[in-house]
């Protein structure tokens, strides 16, 4: 066992664990970027000190990553815009982006760079954003994790192959800060598997013993730099449940696979229709134009307009089976798949009980003729009146629209959507769509 | 309003009170019977005093009545045996039935005659059966209901009119005695409507004012001769509720046809169509042979055999939008109406949540090979498996013989039933079961 898992890290690291080559490159690209910026605000008096920042900083990054992050700090009495101003002035061709502050995003030399205007603060405890946090986590993280970078490595792979790297809110993974805490905490790659195999929700991880409020999240890592904030505020209850799964997995079998799983084929038409038979419940696609917005703010809105429909189906006596969102191209989609799509014509209504007599007039009022009833059960006054709408379908078309569904969406849905029902998903050739739906249909993840 | 209700009693107490012919006919056939009694009691040196009890005794039977409850009282300190070899010798041909005692039942002079064997017992705390009490309710009445007469009369035929006059377990409703004791509490039919107006569940009525225990049932009349018992026990919520509904309703609007309501017509084969092309459900009728036991032994038995198709119909997640149970002729049956009937091939089945290891192990061994799956929603493992029943009838024909259904009807049920689908309820023909379905279609109780 030992040899096997010894054997697994070697060719795991060799994989993913950047050549010199790879760093001097970094190291390079990196060292010139600063200079240049140094220069930069001496010329344009700034008084701004850029800090590299990030997994690039700390050698914890995957082999392939080109991820610059680069802090612009300046003064805290200062203008928070010159920093921007500056950022602006480095690369001749950039975007603006906006998380809770501007910052800007360029391309330089092959390497995503994301140039981010902070302050520059003595204390943690002068913190005012999210932002101003990353300088500490940096310090905080460099100065303890020499010689552990490989276990960092490995669990980030790790939890790339379980599909639970990632605190964006599509994903609800674990970040990866959270990660660099973790092998802190638990020492090595190993030990952290192991102790995340017996993790319930409700685990707490406090790597300086300083907690200072309690947190409802299924898994609480308290930042070591601010002890009011759960690092792990992001992770989801199922994405920390399948890390948990896949730890348990592969002490039992470690396996190569378990970092890199073999890719999602795209489901062929044949597949996507032998599928829907065999299955035999109702699939329906409601696809409408992608708000252009990013994904932290497009994917908590699917999720709530998904849970809008839902509701609405189920308040109507449909039933669904599962039900997913996505996105391909310039498109936004929810997927539904319902096991009760059609419903008699009768429904049955229950009343107020008998002995609450004004509800009671007001109820048998409003159905002057049923076609059955009134009539009592269990002391309720029940009718049974024709069913407003017979086929989900029909519901759909007529009231999705008038949902609260988030605004982008809303306004989505409002310009027009498309609803394809069973078989006619297979009009949708994108391969991104057809890789969503193999991963809809088969919906495995490692358990035991 | 007061002249109304007064031309309503008295058009009421003309159809339902027996003319002075019928009590004097009533009255000479009593008699003759109970000398006859005494004669041959005499001679077979049994020391037995016949009493007429019931509403016959007491002057509350409604006209056409054609009911005489004699009980055989002997000493406690003798075998009740005797009493009953004594019953055997009144009439030529009689027949022997069983409720807690064996009694004998015979026709003579086209009077419906039960000849009920008990003990002479000097006061109500040696009761030692229901039988033994019926002397004391006799005495308890007749010496407190004179000039209450049409009271008594007027309160049964509304609770006829209503259908919850009856304690059978069939009816579930009102017991002569009951609507007795609601007359001697409330003083007046009026008075005792007005009373059941806002009746509750939990409405307790103790006329001499020494309850000695608690009820669970809906509504509790202690006994004024057993305090320990509720004479109302056998009402249910639902047949309370429709006689408050049917007061309030009266009491609004009084009318003769609350007291004489229209005759149910049997459904045509055509209604019949009709009803079930509306409502669009499937109607499942499961017919056998009715077991030789008497009403109150069938219908409990109905009922649970009901509740455990149900049961398992929903366990399945199917789903019954109302069912109910019957008899015609030599015929027995359970009609269930379906809303989801049919149900997709996928299916999903919840299990243990990921930190239960152990469970969750033994969950997914146990299906090794899912259509979808295992995944992991709210922290449970999932798993999408075939459906073992599509369609509510193969469940039917493959499970419901292995219900527990209630001896006699599970006894029945083995030796083969009928099942019939919605428009194949047209081929039975018989009446009783046709008012039955024009009862069941209607549904119809007087609420506001």
């Amino acid at each position: 066992m030992k040899s096997i898992l010894s054997e697994l890290r070697n060719e795991v690291l060799r994989r993913i664990k950047p050549k010199p080559e790879e760093r001097e490159r970094l190291r390079t690209v990196a060292d010139s970027l600063l200079s240049r910026i140094e220069n930069l605000a001496q010329s344009e008096k700034i008084r701004c000190a850029p800090v590299l920042v990030g997994s690039a900083a700390r050698g914890t990054w995957l082999s392939g990553d080109h991820d610059l992050d680069i802090f612009l700090a300046i003064p805290p009495n200062e203008d928070l815009n010159r920093a921007l101003e500056l950022a602006r002035k480095v690369a001749p061709i950039y975007e603006e982006k906006y998380a809770e502050h501007a910052y800007v995003h360029a391309i330089i030399d092959g390497f995503d760079i994301d140039l981010v205007p902070c302050f520059h603060l003595e204390s943690a405890s002068c913190m005012k954003s999210a932002v101003d946090r990353t300088p500490f986590h940096n310090k905080y993280v460099t100065s303890r994790i020499k010689g552990l970078e490989d276990e960092v490595l490995l669990i980030k792979q790790f939890m790339k192959g379980a599909g639970v790297y990632g605190s964006e809110l599509r994903i609800g993974g674990f970040s990866g800060y959270l990660a660099e805490l973790l092998i802190l905490h638990y020492d090595s790659f190993l030990a952290a598997l192991e102790a995340a195999s017996s993790w319930k929700p409700g685990e707490i991880i406090d790597l300086e013993g300083h907690s200072s409020r309690s947190h409802q999240e299924p898994l609480v890592v308290i930042d070591p730099i601010d002890p009011s904030r759960n690092v792990a505020a992001a992770l989801t209850l199922d994405k920390m449940m399948q890390f948990t799964a896949a730890s348990r997995c592969f002490l039992r079998q470690p396996a190569l696979n378990f970092f890199f799983p073999p890719e999602q084929r795209p489901l062929s038409d044949q597949e996507l229709l032998e599928y829907i038979e065999e299955r035999s419940s109702l699939f329906i696609l409601i696809e409408f134009s992608s708000p252009n917005v990013v994904d932290d703010v497009l994917f908590p809105q699917l999720r709530k307009a998904e849970q809008s429909i839902r509701a609405l189906i189920e308040r109507q006596e449909f039933s669904v089976l599962r039900s997913d969102v996505g996105c391909y191209g310039i498109k936004a989609f929810i997927l539904l798949e319902l096991d009760v799509w059609a419903l008699p014509n009768v429904r049955r209504s229950i009343g107020p009980p008998v002995w609450v007599e004004m509800h009671l007039d007001r109820f048998i009022s409003s159905h002057p003729s049923p076609l059955s009833g009134p009539y009592i059960e269990n002391g309720h006054a029940i009718v049974e009146i024709p069913r407003k709408f017979t086929r989900v379908q029909d519901l759909l078309l007529k009231e999705m629209a008038r949902l609260s569904l988030g605004k982008h969406i809303s306004e989505e849905i409002c310009q027009g959507y498309n609803i394809y029902i069973g078989a006619e998903l297979a009009r949708i050739k994108d391969i991104d769509f057809r890789i969503f739906l193999a991963d809809y249909m088969m919906a495995k993840t490692r358990i035991i």
